[in-house]
């Protein structure tokens, strides 16, 4: 059982197909907790949504936030994973984030719902890279669609065009949530090592290799599209 | 156009056919507004449930309440009208019930939601049976399912087996929602006339004919179902 004479050690666990589908069911609870936690967040909005219009859209969102868990769900009972022990490992792993992100108004909860969402559907379409062919691809058809979900964004941009007060206050605070995801990305990595080597396998070849810490280029590609999805909004990031 | 010269007064607006599919979607309209109140209330809910596999569970709930609305939706789209216009003459409707029932806890949060969504399922099946035969089919394949939805049921039945002071406290608190519920029943018919004579159309046989007022067999009848459904639970009613 001696693993560093039969493979070299530069090799070990940086290879996409290693462990088998282990670091497959930690992507899928990471992106089916991080959808549950979407779903609440646009539900919430749309019990306190301003008319009914508003609150019939976000439960909708909602809706399909959970649409996208089930079917991440499901791809991990195939694996014999039920929901609860799949997301266990990441139950309360946004605590931090929501304390420190908590919204001053309603529009703030609806933007910090469009950011945290963002990020965290980017970074699962990135780690997803990072699986072998076939699992990637199931992952992808559901994490990717997440990305092109727009109906909170759609709203968002309508607002900051009619109210430059607002606009330039969510900007702000835009800034202030997807610092804290970062943060909450850094953590999760360190916390999750096979979500780490996700990351690696799934580097650009550009990429310098860094073993061990969260890949700096990853960061860097969740900010970038953080700052499309902010501009397209109409909110400088 | 005088009205009462070509139709017998006391047949006047109370068969089911009369008027077009104007009383199908007012009862549309009721039972997508409760079904989008019922999602919210399971969802917040969910977002506050004590462990992940209650938030799981609730969220689902509140996914398939709103699936049934969405069918809802899709039936009065058939006959030109938005969610939106649907719902807009109940929009508010519930406010007094909501403000007359702030739950002291989550486990009453819990039960208010299933006491009022299954009051609101009763009183949509029994006025879809005031409908034309097809219509009333139509609406019956979606609110009748909806007062098969037992997760929330579930969840409190086995609270109460665990627990007898909650149990006894959610006995009182079922009593007090109903009340309320009940109320809010009246005032809606009183203000949706074409409701009241779907009630009246759907009346048993040997209900006494009672023209202008909420007939007393319905509120009878709901009250029947919310004991059967308290009894089922295992709080006494």
């Amino acid at each position: 059982m001696s693993e560093h004479r039969s493979t070299p050690p530069s090799a070990a666990s940086t290879t996409a197909s290693d462990g088998g589908p282990q670091a497959l069911l930690e992507l899928l609870g990471l992106a089916s907790y991080t959808e549950l936690a979407t779903f609440g967040l646009l539900a919430s909005r749309s019990v306190d949504a301003p008319d009914l219009a508003t609150r019939q859209t976000l439960a909708e969102a909602a809706d399909q936030a959970l649409g996208r868990q089930l079917r991440l769900l499901e791809l991990a009972s195939g694996h014999g994973v039920g929901a609860v022990d799949l997301m266990t490992p990441f139950d309360g792993s946004l605590t931090d984030f929501d304390a420190r992100t908590q919204p001053g108004s309603w529009w703030e909860g609806l933007l910090k719902g469009a950011v945290g969402h963002g990020v965290a559907a980017d970074l699962c379409t990135t780690l997803a890279r990072g699986l072998p062919d076939g699992d990637a691809a199931a992952v992808l058809a559901v994490v990717e669609d997440a990305t092109r979900a727009d109906t909170t964004l759609r709203l968002l941009t309508d607002a900051a065009a009619r109210d430059d007060v607002l606009a330039s206050r969510l900007a702000l605070w835009g800034r202030r949530v997807v610092g804290e995801a970062l943060t909450l990305v850094q953590a999760l990595l360190t916390r999750h090592p096979r979500l780490a080597d996700l990351a690696r396998s799934a580097a650009p070849g550009d990429a310098p290799a860094a073993a061990g810490d969260v890949p700096s280029w990853l960061l860097a590609a969740l900010t970038a599209e953080h700052t499309r999805r902010m501009d397209r909004i109409g909110l400088a990031a």
